[in-house]
This record gives C-alpha cells, sequence and structure tokens, in this order.
C-alpha cells in the first residue's frame, strides 16, 4: 500500500514540540471552540471492552484552582493553566454499570440488548472474577489511555500540557467531593499555554533511543 | 488568545475514525516511513519523572505472530496485523537505572550528572520507598500513556490499531523471552490495515454522552 504521505499529520514533530509545562501563562486561557474539541477528543478515548470507567472533572474555576494548587506539592501549574482535567475512575463497578453500558450499546446500534449475551457473559464475567482491588487497578489503568490520548491531541492542536501524578489524592478528592460522586482521582492534565519564561521549554527532550528501547522481532 | 482553526489537525475525525480493529488485511504492511513515525512517536511518550520504565517489542515476523495468535484466547489480530507493539515494562526499577537515566539528562543537556542532584535525591526517593507491587503497578501505568500516544498518533496517521488486553501474559513473556531481558509484556497494540469485510469498521462508536462524563467546575 502506498500512503500520500504529504497529506499525513506532522505527528512527531508534533510530539517535539510538547513538554511537560512548568509553568503556564496564566493570563491566557483556551479558547471555546478548541478545549471543545480536546474535550471531545478526550470522550473518544478508547478503553477495555468500551467500558470507559471514568469521569473527567475540568476545573476552570480559579478559586478551586488555587485550592487544588495547594494540594499539588508546592507545584504551580493547576492554579496558572486554563484548565485542569482530573482524570477520575469510578470507585466501583458492578453489573449495573454493564447493564447501562449494554443499554447504551443497544442503543446506539439499534438493537435490543438480548441480542448483546454473549457481550454482557463476558463483561459482568470479568467484573465478578475481578477483586475490588484489581478493578481499582484496571480502571486506574485505562484512565492513563486517556491521559496518552489527551497529551498527543493537545499537542497537535498546539495546546501546552503537564501530565501530574504528583498531587494529594484524598486532597484533591475531598475539595472535589468525589466520594459522593462515586469517583477517584487517578491523575491530573494541566492544559493552557506556556509562559514564555519557562525554561524547561528549550530544554533539550530526554528519550531511551529508539535502538534499545524498541526490539523488533 | 485567537487561535488559527483553520491549520488545526482535524483530531476530533481523526479519533472518530478509528476503532477497535477486529480484522485486518493480512496481506497489507505498513511501509517503512510510516512505521518511523508511528515507532518515534511511541518513543516520545511522556512518562512521570521522564523515567520510561518500558520497552516496545515490535513484532512482525509472521511465525512469531501467529504464535503470539496462539496465546490470544482466539482473536486473530496479533497473526493478521503488519507490527504487532507488546508494550512491555522493567521488571525492577532500581539505584542503577536512575543513575543511567541522569547520566542520559546529563549528555543531552550538556551538564553534569552533579548538578542533578536534587532531581536524584527526588527519583531515588521515589524508588526507595515504593514498593515492588506498587513499582510495578506503577511501570504498567505509564505503559498506558504510551498505549493512548499510539492510538492517537496511528489515527492521525490513517494507521489502523487494536489495544488488547486480553492475552496471555506468561505465555507472551515465554515466546519473546522477556523475563531474561527485564521486561514483562503489559498490553498490546495491533497496528496494520482493516479488512474490508471487518463490519466492526462500521458500528456506531458507543460512548458515554460528554454531558455525562465530563464535570465541569
Amino acid at each position: 500500500m502506498v500512503n500520500n504521505l504529504s497529506s499525513q499529520v506532522d505527528i512527531v514533530n508534533h510530539l517535539k514540540w510538547r513538554y511537560a509545562t512548568k509553568k503556564f501563562d496564566n493570563s491566557r486561557r483556551i479558547d471555546q471552540e478548541t478545549w471543545s474539541k480536546l474535550e471531545e477528543s478526550l470522550v473518544l478515548t478508547p478503553s477495555s471492552y468500551g467500558l470507559q470507567p471514568w469521569k473527567f472533572v475540568v476545573v476552570t474555576d480559579q478559586k478551586v484552582k488555587t485550592q487544588l494548587a495547594e494540594k499539588s506539592f508546592q507545584q504551580p501549574q493547576p492554579a496558572d493553566c486554563s484548565h485542569l482535567v482530573v482524570i477520575s475512575r469510578l470507585t466501583s463497578m458492578d453489573h449495573d454499570y454493564v447493564e447501562k453500558y449494554l443499554e447504551s450499546i443497544a442503543e446506539t446500534r439499534s438493537t435490543t440488548v438480548e441480542s448483546l449475551g454473549a457481550y454482557k457473559g463476558m463483561l459482568t464475567g470479568f467484573v465478578d472474577r475481578t477483586s475490588q482491588s484489581d478493578l481499582e487497578h484496571w480502571m486506574s489503568r485505562q484512565c492513563y489511555i486517556a491521559l496518552g490520548n489527551l497529551l498527543t491531541s493537545a499537542a497537535v492542536l498546539k495546546v501546552d500540557a503537564c501530565p501530574m501524578e504528583g498531587f494529594d489524592k484524598k486532597g484533591y478528592d475531598e475539595v472535589l467531593n468525589l466520594p459522593e460522586k462515586g469517583l477517584a482521582s487517578v491523575v491530573l492534565c494541566a492544559l493552557g499555554y506556556r509562559d514564555s519564561s519557562d525554561k524547561y521549554a528549550s530544554h533539550e527532550k530526554v528519550r531511551h533511543p529508539v535502538s534499545d528501547v524498541v526490539i523488533h522481532i
């Protein structure tokens, strides 16, 4: 197959352009049209079995962002960014959730839940045989697919981003009332535009050489 | 800030185009130029602390792909795809690894390892206070950032992909001799081109509505 390479998105250069932004320009906001694209991209993230065991808490309220920054180990990004996405997993995954998911498949694809019997068996079997702790790990891993997708989507839209694991999860959950929503925070992505004084923007990216990190078989 | 939206990559439509390909056209291969871009994109994946606790095993040998398909719960994608990426985590993370990483930072950024003392303290502190089990979970989660990035990068290059958790990890590790390389398989991504008979290509995508899955604060 011959691809039309000239029409391909220059993904490598988009990914080289991005970096973990340490200092956002707190006067700049992502415009609504661009944000809608990012939000839609995030929602399109694939997940195991399609179960999407997550919600995305998007914080733009400055007061709340400042509160969260205080629970982020002295990192300023949550306060200074334009949009802070708290990628959160569900606290539980049960037959009810599976049932609702099957109903949404049936509705979207104009079929019946009954016709999805084999799939239902697979999903409920997975939920039943997996411990709560393993389900939590599994849901958390799915959240990282969303993070990877969001970071790459932001890069191609030339929106700066910083993925963040360094925050007080309990503190975030409390400020955002996540437990009562059936959620637990997993990982953050701060988005906005780099401040011109952020010296990290000009740092050479450090990655394992392809020859070290890719094994061809 | 006014973005030049007309020049933006149409990320949403790229992500709508993609789907978890069930049936690959086994006569079609990803050309070398496109594959190099995907591989470089994968290597550019960001990770916590920049530690990149992974290797990417790219399998194109048909005999090995067929062997792996036999350990994939009757799923044909590993055999029929063009490139099978076995995203693997390191089996351990220790001071030696941190030291080598710091050396690569120093070399890349023309500085000394000594000048990175504070960062070294942070990294070794993280490694020391984290149990082996938690390190494994953490490394696995990082691998899912790579998966998310790879899926989105493939979509914008119009390469089909299927993320796969359903495989016999021990079996894969054995076939690929991962333990002796200090690796453990985490998750797969089969890449190539959809077969025209794959009915899943035309299925309507099922996602939570934005209003359900995004919470604005």
